[in-house]
């Protein structure tokens, strides 16, 4: 079996999984642009999901790049609250892919995308000597009728997670080391690495309650992200987060007992779990964990500007894909 | 000199040169996603340009990078009549490079981005084995309240284009065999492949004018365009071009005739001239050619649907940067 041959072929494959347009798109691939009409501001959003940098083809399925590329972008969308609409693909496509791989990425890719209501509404092909995938993506207000931005924290609130932190991290570790065998012991730590899960309704009724003041996606990790959250100008509140180890997967305890460190700055660096992290007032607070299931309070946020994780002062830095 | 070291160096630059916010991104970048606030529909597009697919840089200065990375991107907005608003940036950096390179690239493409009134409202940085740029564009109508897509072209139709074909290969082709020093014999054709000339104006001229019927940019070559212009489906329109020599660029015959080609064919072969092909009713045209200089009637649109050039039958295509 061989490769897409040419553009018209990638075209063709696209086009068999990727609807052109929708109520939000009005002119889809093919043209110069695609247009959009907007209902809302838009919120709009860019990554990139590279060969060995963000990915490795030895334990990521063609269907989990597919995946992966565009959810690391919905996540962003989740993180402002928002619902989204539409994305853009660029491609750089080495030579030697069969069909097969492009079958199995482009299927999956689609999946999402029309789980997430998002319509694939142009991009660039182009050969070249790695596989990359850039993907733009945005999207309008969801429930909510506004955007959740970072900061806006103030001492006192109550700082939260909507999903785990350090599962991803595991499940990196155990694929570095072991390959796809690490699935076997780090089940829900590879599958949280491979495909991360997609918070789009969380992120809409955070948006929708009051007493969420801000909210972003947790990629780098905890121990990074809180500070930009938290802002980094004079004057900028600090944090007292508790992880306490019973709160954690057993498959990170597992993996930090393993390696002598402890389960709990283990999953504050963490990286790539895609969680929510956001502050709310307290008086609203407690309610909304009984309508948003999966809601966890971690902390809350302090006026002086230290970060106390456990009872302990925490500096170290997440990881940094840029400077691998 | 060394290269900036990290991603907040990377950040640092580019918020030297480029300002966050304007009364239509109104929330830049540095969040999970920036927010706009758009006017009318929008429309967007995205390019990718790689190091050695779409330049080398033997012989592209860093501000020539900077410069075509956004300015092929641009070109597309053009196309739609529309008017450029904004624009996310994916960066795939090696290393190696040094802080001169970027300080060149990013002074490049801020110079252009503000002539056309654009703002770089996010993106994201990574490190890779190829020097990439992925960029993402939007605009708004211009004064034409409307965009012009492809096709809409009737028989009778007046061609146009609005810049010249062939100049950006003569140039390409001259850079390839001799390098930067194909300058001095060919320093328009040189300089129409490193920094082709945004038509932003024009497109926005065009589309105020209702006899247009539709527009593209000419970024593969006349030959592979025109047919993607009159549509590919059966009853798509045919045309009937005339390229007559005198039109062309001295440099472009000086370089067909050096290869004992067909100036005319060399420059209906074309590509990367970032002109724009329209379709036009004849009633309004001859106005129209009074109040947009530049605009030069090619041919018209005809019931047949084959393409004469000159006169005879032409179906080699276009070069296709996809196949290299």
């Amino acid at each position: 079996m061989t490769g897409p041959g040419s553009e018209q072929d990638f075209l063709s494959l696209i086009d068999r999984y990727f609807p052109a347009v929708n109520g939000h798109v009005t002119l889809g691939r093919g043209d110069d642009c695609s247009i959009l009409h907007a209902e809302s501001e838009l919120c709009i959003s860019k990554d990139l999901f590279l060969e060995d940098v963000h990915f490795r083809r030895s334990y990521f399925s063609p269907g989990d790049i597919g995946y992966k590329a565009l959810a690391v972008n919905i996540s962003d969308i989740a993180a402002m609250g928002g619902s989204p609409r539409g994305f853009a693909l660029g491609l750089i496509i080495p030579s030697g892919l069969e069909y097969g791989f492009w079958d199995q990425f482009f299927q999956s890719m689609a999946e999402l995308a029309a789980q997430n209501g998002l319509v694939l509404a142009g991009g660039d092909l182009s050969g070249g000597s790695i596989l990359g995938i850039s993907v733009t993506v945005w999207g309008e207000y969801g429930n909510g009728n506004r955007f959740l931005t970072r900061g806006n924290a103030f001492p006192g609130d109550i700082l939260f997670l909507h999903g785990p932190v350090g599962l991803a991290r595991t499940g990196l570790l155990a694929l570095e080391e072991e390959g796809p065998a690490a699935s076997v012991k780090y089940k829900d730590s590879v599958n949280a690495h491979l495909r991360p899960e997609m918070r789009i309704q969380a992120g809409q009724q955070l948006a929708a309650a009051s007493c969420v003041r801000g909210l972003m996606d947790v990629s780098d990790g905890l121990a990074r992200d809180l500070p930009r959250f938290l802002g980094c100008c004079e004057g900028s509140p600090g944090a007292k987060i508790e992880i306490p180890e019973h709160t954690l997967h057993q498959e990170i305890i597992t993996y930090a007992q393993a390696k002598s460190i402890s389960p709990s700055e283990h999953a504050f660096l963490g990286g790539e779990d895609y969680a929510l992290l956001g502050a709310a007032e307290p008086e609203g607070f407690a309610e909304l964990v009984g309508t948003i299931p999966g809601l966890q309070a971690i902390g809350t946020v302090t006026e002086d500007r230290s970060l106390l994780l456990n009872g302990n002062n925490f500096s170290a830095s997440g990881f940094d894909h840029f400077s691998k």
